[in-house]
């Protein structure tokens, strides 16, 4: 049976942790967050934290568009991310690669140039990785963080009442992608969004102390919101009209016939962060140096997960990026 | 510049560390030993090792001649068989899937059955990964375990003098590669070694608390023998009419018309290991349930790392696999 039939990556996910599935009392979280948390000593020791990524040229990066460089960092970032959605602290990276025939020595210099630029930026090492040969350069990332259990966010606790923000526009690298695909030249804006993205470390630690849930997007915010309601079993309502898109996602948006919206929802690889916080704690939330948008709230399960689009209605929020459907 | 040009897989990774470098007093181990080995509390608390391992699809394995179980154990295996040569004990597994386009559910449920089997066998939790889409498929296995500082063994530890075991015989998988890729049947035994080989945690622990320095064979024992030697700046002769070699190994070297000797050498995936002991542990050794066999010694770094050949002279010991050579 395809993978589309079984009804997707996240359905194949579902499959896979039921093969594997093996109680330990020491695994706080795993399969189905931005990072398994493990507990290595007793609480209030600080909580393990454990990512991977993997990347493959064609699907997630061509050499004709990013430098080396820039697909490292991407490489190093969307890890970062992970770590950032946990409310963590990464400290080791291990890296793969399968380097396909023809590759320069040069070009996987300036990958790892890359990466050890992030990684330097975070206090990040690299401790170890394979190098082997293949049909097509791909690299996987395994990031390794902690943080104190009190600071740790999941997706599965947000509450009904709680405020939806995200910390910034959202479309800017599918909206990229999408001029790249059509032979046109994105902005420098979204190029860089596209191809060297940023995640937001900078003020992740300030927002899980006050966040009940929180979650990096990667997949869209649609996709990413339903992940959130899932886990934590509630609803939610997001307004389009709070949703903050770039103008130059906009002017993306016009020349390629498409809603901007679309981008937001469904385009992914923003690496901004979607947190619920519960309304008493805004006012500590105001004196962070966090920018955040409030997109909408977290409601009953009952209610369903709805957009409430600009002309009034309230439809099922799409979802997001699936590899497989 | 090519990789072959600049000297290969192991000068690239010594190009790509000094990229990387980064100082941390925390880091016992970084790149370069079969695992990367942490301090995360003071000693006498375990360190954690972490290893990763990556395998695409035509390079590491070949759908047409392994199962989907079979792929998985293999995967599986090798990331055990690095922790087994540390000395440690294996605990967490994350996996990383590219997944190429009309791969049927089943075959992922497979590869996930074979990894479980293996991870269940010994007690290792499955706590994260990542599944996407691309063009080959892909496995990335990053495994975490942890070994007590006094029980940790390392590639640089070997001293002239110490006696050169291997745990069994070895070329079996290399051979049987070797007959597939001639489109000759292997025996049930090489077949075996080859598709779904089993590493030596049964017996890495009792051999960790005696042994000086340990790596696992998956390059060959040359090559192997070459990272001891370097690592721990010693010579080492190994004595060719010593090596084990199994008789379906010799007979598969007849139908190829090679000499045995060339897969247990240079062949690699054997996931048996290589470790140097001072005479004086024997004893103790002697006590183990650990089957051996001495195929050589560590001596004088000037010396150099040699062969003695069955007519009775001393070559220099031919390295082996290097997957960009």
């Amino acid at each position: 049976m395809k993978i589309k039939e079984i009804g997707g990556e996240f359905a194949l996910i579902d499959q896979l942790k039921q093969i594997v599935s093996m109680d330990r009392a020491d695994l706080i979280v795993g399969i189905g967050d931005d990072a398994a948390v493990i507990r290595t000593a007793p609480e209030p020791a600080s909580y393990l934290l454990v990512t991977t990524d993997i990347l493959a040229e064609g699907s997630h990066f061509k050499t004709q568009w990013a430098t080396a460089e820039q697909i490292g960092i991407k490489a190093a970032e969307v890890n970062l991310s992970d770590i950032a959605a946990m409310g963590g602290t990464p400290s080791w990276m291990f890296i793969s690669l399968v380097l396909a025939e023809g590759v320069e020595a040069e070009w996987v210099h300036g990958l790892y140039k890359g990466i050890a630029d992030r990684c330097r930026r975070h206090g990040v090492a690299v401790a170890g990785g394979d190098t082997t040969r293949g049909m097509v350069n791909t690299i996987n990332i395994t990031l390794m963080g902690n943080v104190s259990p009190h600071e740790l966010c999941l997706r599965s606790h947000a509450r009904p009442g709680d405020i939806l923000m995200v910390t910034g526009p959202l479309g800017a690298s599918a909206a990229g992608l999408g001029l790249l695909l059509e032979d046109k030249q994105p902005s420098a804006y979204l190029f860089e969004k596209h191809v060297a993205p940023t995640c937001r470390l900078d003020i992740s630690a300030s927002i899980a102390c006050l966040a009940n849930a929180m979650i990096d997007i990667s997949d869209g915010l649609g996709s990413e919101v339903h992940h959130i309601c899932r886990r934590s079993k509630t609803g939610a309502c997001i307004d389009a009209g709070l949703i903050p898109v770039h103008p130059d996602v906009k002017a993306a948006a016009i020349m390629l016939g498409m809603n901007p919206l679309e981008f937001a929802l469904s385009g992914g690889e923003d690496f901004e962060l979607l947190f619920s916080i519960d309304p008493v704690n805004l006012k500590e939330l105001e004196k962070t140096d966090v920018t955040y948008y409030q997109v909408g709230q977290i409601t009953e399960m009952s209610e369903g997960v709805t957009l409430l689009t600009p002309d009034g209605n309230k439809i099922p929020l799409p979802g997001g990026y699936d590899h497989f459907v």
